[in-house]
């Protein structure tokens, strides 16, 4: 992994974990947030006039900035400013921003970094209140003395009162509003449309207008982050759910900083019907946090994130070509809504792969009705089976030049009127240029076109591979309003992610809290003894196996009688967290003497280790059944992640556990448990009882519930295990960890020095 | 999935599984055999002069054809033949092949079905010995008739000595040889290149030449199979592995017909170092066999496939995109060696995409050495990295126009002398049309090709996502020798893919035997009894836990006594195979009195169910350790396949086991159980004892020879578990199912049947 090129100063303030926050630093926040509202962004990505400061006529990047305004359409005033050089770009400069006669609404400031601040005070000065700074060397890279000169900024783009996009970023292309101030090429045409795509990088940026422009994907709005010293990716996507040009969002992810504000952005979005597909990069550096119990190795960063989208419907693809397709896709408006296809193909081969990846999907190919296989007998040569997948054959190709309905058109209108099918996968050839007889593809495309208007369900077309489509084949299609999913293979991964993303939004996921709740009064920090942990879940309603303190051998014995059968005795002591290892546990004890025994034995093997017994535990043994890890524990970007893992091998070697963030209820549980890859072993294999999964579901519920009530106290809680028999649900051995509440106001703190790829040491 | 609309009706004749070979199929498929060997084929697909039958000038193939011949540069004599027009394709027709004044060297037979036969004989009578067939409705589709057509096109074929491709097929493209008898428009310009391709599907071929014409990949030869009633997919790669025009080989393959001659083509393909690259679909249609052992249920047919690709190095792509352009990768002459990679892009969230890319391919990005980060300073700006992977900033934007060399050549240089890395992946961003001042982009690239010249390693370049090449960008790519990956995505997937080819060809694995072994003589069919079973692995020195076989309470007890410990008894006959679940197994029994009793309960058990009861095995006890699950079963297409997997939930839930074509030897076993999901398991997880695996691979490559050694009669060969304390490795259990090998050719018959999609019913 590079190390980011970004970096934000601000965060790295003196704000770090144990730390009270600084008052300057959290006012200077909230005061930044204050220049970024969606508000104040609405007229900083709209300007009418734009100045460009510090750019000559042999700028690259001013070049770049004056070609790209102008293949967005912008009409506006362009005023350019140089402190020596009488005209730029065939205008007139002026020699700073206070010379001009009326302010602009946008300064692109191209100085350099020494002078932009000052030139921030001239756009000030002249009423300017927004500005894009392409200078790099600050955070990025820049040393102290470059995160120094970032802090700075900010203070100075406060005290101005200046919405600021950068440093060091290329700026944005407003296509919805005909405005580019953009320190890259585009090549024309540029293409609107409801995609709003936000990128921590400045240099995809022309990869993403170059495979958006090859596959008739539309931007309303794009821009590149660069170090986000005042306005942040999550202040876009916040203007972006607002915006009326923008119906899905796509961004390009180093990092989620401010998790919570994000994950609340996503919820938000969720609930609004706007899709958010996420590039994130960072996928395989997953770091393992050290923590005391298990849940913080098995919740490494990356998996954390991956749970928070999952859980909030923020598609995550893989890669560029995805990102864009998927977005397509969800911007067509013609996205299926059930997984049941209809598939029409002139290819057996073809029918093949999509099979494959259909299923790869979870996408059903169905049998046709009987009456639209009658329909399709009626029109296919003999030779072709009339079924789903339909391949109609090369026969296709000998009805270039007619005039009339063809064989392809005929199949499709066949296969649309399926009652059985939730959406039509209808594959199509697309000349590279106009053919010398336009005739036969204008007509299939409009005859397409017309079976879409008509048809019941979405009817999602695609070609073969992942091709650039033509201008003419991009003509023809937009004459027709038709939208083509680049590929079997990017597209079928586009419907899944569409489907997954219109399920998890019928579930209406609980949004996280904005505020996290205080630590209940009392609470002592540091692991607490297991009989403590009993009590917190049981208070919470969670099953938990009978078991009595007891401190002398007398009352083990006594204890142990009061069991039918043999008995787990185990220290009980807040110092000792792992009791086995230390030789504190005995299991299937029966009779007096083994029981005053093993009572002896553990107390010593306890003292050995601590003085802080607070006595034995005696519980009943329970026959083997399916075991459960139940964990909670805190991330420290996201706050308090709930981790549900089979016991044994599952979760010790294959690591397979699910993740959500807290709050969480039963249905989302049981979703977590059907991700799980030893699922079937709840589904009872082998003969074996199948567990009650909604009992299941619901005790872990209560355990996440139990969790959420320590609040900013919480630090882990585990339970391991958690025993399944059918619907026999019991916690059999719990560990609460806690930490001191008041220091630290938990999440908000300590992510926001998670965000700093190199946060001052000086400060923490 | 669709049912396949190619068949083969000759295959589905007599021959059965358990029926003799039909004569006169077996000495038809070696007739034609003989039709299609390398010698055939290499006149069969470079003819000098062509004959095309039956098409008038409104025949949309005959136009086609025409086309293609003419795009691909054939110059010899084409000659329409049509029974009543005068002219065809401005050339004077003749009324029958008979008619032409000399043989041509291929005819294209487009007649419709019924006439074909008489084409052929015409043909045969004119002296000519090739022939395409193009009409569809045999075995496609064609049901009983056309099946039953195909089988007299078979025989006449063998009797007039025609080699013949078809029917229901396109014919090819020979790029190599300039003729292009191919019945779909070729979009030129053609590419000529050393990728030799084979498709069982005809629509396919459009589609894969416009990929491959998009991605600068150029073709020796493209063949759509039909219905391979005389030329098989077997014989044109047959041909290809000789054929010194084509280094790799490109295939789309619907199924795997006549398997072993698959794989012995496929090693010897490796052997020679041309790789095999293959879009095999039918992934997600596993059948699962039912099987008396747990074996067969395990090794679903595609398992069987992708265990055979892997063993002998086919390269299996799952899209139309990554077959090409991962066989584009092998044909560039700049495959990696190595997996220790140094990147060169302009773009730091390219960077980050590649990074978690390169991890999940297993590809290094490795630190680079102090020399080449003092020479990167030295070029880099300020604020730049000098770090892998290189990220040489926007700066190189500002760069146009210089003609000295720039700053990315530089950084390129000074990463391909890093002596630390394998080979280079370095970004290149191509423009879409000629630039109005190409010198800067001209002069980039001719630098690259100069630093390719001399680097140590190979260069390998990519775009940042699948996008079509274009003209200008494939002319100026060619000037200077140099080929390009289309993206990010597929790019690193082909490296993962070429990397993995070249360490499975380091492993020269062995080929299978192209003679099954006889069934050893006096072998029973059906089950065997543990005993012998026993006695039939320990042959082979695979160790076995200590049993005595008892037939008295009294011999029970004198065999426990000779045992330190508890014993397990175990009722032993040939006629129980699942021991357990009728109550013939007693475990960690003690003492006389339990022995004797154990002895009476099991020989109880076992008599309940069955008269033959040889008697009861008394064996040591094991403490728990790993356990493997070794297994050998036959496959009916692929003959016999060992599978290795952990025991409990790995077998039973995950289905995680590794298969392999026999014969395999330790090396290959070794690299099966790293392939295991579970395989951390055995290298020892929470302080276990860790598995000696070379100790364990020693041992199951002996089991898969016992099993081996029984031939023919092999059915089932299954150890479970083998139990592996470090290098202690024991089969606790070994259960032999034989089968009547003296009934079948077993593998070669029953794999011909395999090959058919609808058997006839009254053959087997």
């Amino acid at each position: 992994m590079p190390q980011s090129t970004r970096s934000a100063t601000l965060d790295a303030g003196p704000a770090g974990p144990g730390a009270g926050p600084d008052p300057t630093a959290a006012e200077l926040t909230e005061a930044r947030r204050r220049l970024a509202t969606p508000e104040r962004l609405r007229s900083f990505f709209a300007p009418r006039s734009v100045a460009l400061v510090g750019a000559s006529d042999s700028s690259g990047w001013g070049q770049f900035i004056v070609a790209s305004l102008a293949t967005s359409g912008f009409t506006g005033p362009l005023r350019p400013v140089h402190p020596t050089r009488p005209t730029a770009f065939d205008r007139p400069t002026v020699p700073t921003l206070r010379d001009l006669d009326e302010p602009v609404d946008l300064a692109y400031v191209l100085a350099p970094t020494r002078a932009v601040e000052s030139v921030l005070e001239d756009a000030a000065a002249a009423g300017i209140r927004n500005a894009i700074v392409l200078a790099s060397g600050y955070g990025d890279g820049g040393g102290e003395q470059g995160r120094a000169a970032e802090a700075s900024l900010v203070r100075k783009a406060v005290e101005l009162d200046i919405t600021l996009l950068g440093p060091n970023c290329l700026g944005y292309v407003n296509a919805a509003a005909s405005v580019a101030p953009f320190g890259l090429g585009i090549v024309p045409p540029l293409r609107r449309g409801p995609l709003g795509i936000v990128l921590q990088s400045g240099a995809l940026t022309s990869n993403v207008l170059a495979f958006a422009r090859a596959h008739q994907v539309g931007i309303s709005l794009l821009t590149s982050m660069g170090n986000e010293a005042v306005i942040t990716t999550a202040d876009v996507v916040e203007h972006l759910i607002e915006d009326d040009d923008t119906e899905v969002i796509g961004l390009f992810l180093e990092s989620v900083r401010d998790a919570p504000r994000f994950t609340r952005l996503a919820a938000r979005a969720l609930e609004r019907g706007k899709p958010i597909v996420a590039l994130k990069v960072g996928r395989t550096e997953a770091g393992q946090r050290t923590a005391l119990a298990h849940t913080g190795a098995l919740a490494g960063d990356d998996a954390v994130v991956d749970a928070a989208f999952r859980q909030f419907g923020v598609i995550r693809v893989g890669s560029l070509e995805q990102l864009l397709i998927t977005s397509g896709l969800l911007t067509s408006g013609q996205v299926p809504k059930g997984r049941r296809v209809g598939v029409v193909t002139a290819s057996g081969g073809a029918c093949d792969i999509i099979a494959d990846r259909s299923t790869d999907e979870g996408v059903r190919i169905v049998d046709f009705a009987e009456a639209t296989t009658e329909r399709l007998k009626a029109v296919l040569p003999p030779f072709a089976a009339a079924h789903n997948p339909l391949d109609v054959t090369g026969i296709i190709l000998a009805e270039r030049g007619s005039a009339q309905a063809g064989l392809g058109d005929m199949a499709l209108e066949a296969v649309v009127d399926d009652p059985g099918i939730d959406f039509v996968f209808n594959m199509l050839a697309l000349p590279a240029v106009e053919p010398p007889d336009p005739s036969t593809i204008e007509r299939r495309v409009a005859q397409i076109a017309t079976s879409t208007e008509r048809s019941p369900v979405p009817i999602v077309n695609f070609t073969a591979t992942c091709s650039d489509l033509s201008p003419y084949a991009q003509s023809l299609l937009d004459r027709n309003g038709l939208h083509v999913l680049a590929g079997i293979e990017f597209g079928l991964t586009a419907i899944g992610q569409a489907l997954r993303w219109q399920e998890t939004r019928a579930l209406r996921p609980r949004p996280p809290s904005t505020e996290q709740a205080p630590a209940p009064a009392g609470i002592p920090s540091g692991p607490w003894s297991e009989a403590r942990s009993r009590d917190l879940v049981a208070a919470s309603g969670v099953p938990v196996v009978p078991a009595e303190l007891v401190t002398d051998a007398d009352a083990a014995v006594a204890a142990a009688d009061r069991v039918a059968g043999p008995v787990a005795l185990k220290i009980c002591s807040a110092a000792i967290t792992h009791k086995s290892d230390v030789g504190g546990v005995a299991l299937g004890v029966h009779g007096e003497r083994a029981v005053r025994e093993a009572f002896e034995r553990v107390r010593a093997a306890g003292r050995a280790v601590s003085d802080d017994i607070e006595g034995v535990l005696v519980s009943p043994m329970r026959a083997p059944a399916t075991e459960l890890f139940v964990g909670v524990t805190v991330d420290p970007s996201f706050g308090p992640v709930l981790a549900v893992g089979l016991g044994g091998v599952f979760i010790e070697v294959l690591e397979d556990v699910s993740l959500r963030l807290l709050p969480v209820d039963a249905t989302e549980v049981r979703r977590m448990l059907g991700e799980l890859r030893g699922a079937a072993v709840l589904r009872g294999p082998r003969g074996t009882r199948p567990a009650d999964l909604d009992r299941v579901a619901e005790v872990v519920a209560r355990v996440a519930a139990a969790a959420g009530g320590l609040g900013a106290a919480l630090q882990t809680l585990e339970i391991n295990p958690l025993r399944v028999d059918g619907d026999s649900v019991e916690a059999l051995d719990v560990l609460v960890v806690a930490q001191d509440g008041k220091a630290v106001s938990a999440v908000s703190a300590v992510s926001a020095v998670s965000a700093v790829s190199d946060p001052d040491p000086a400060g923490s």
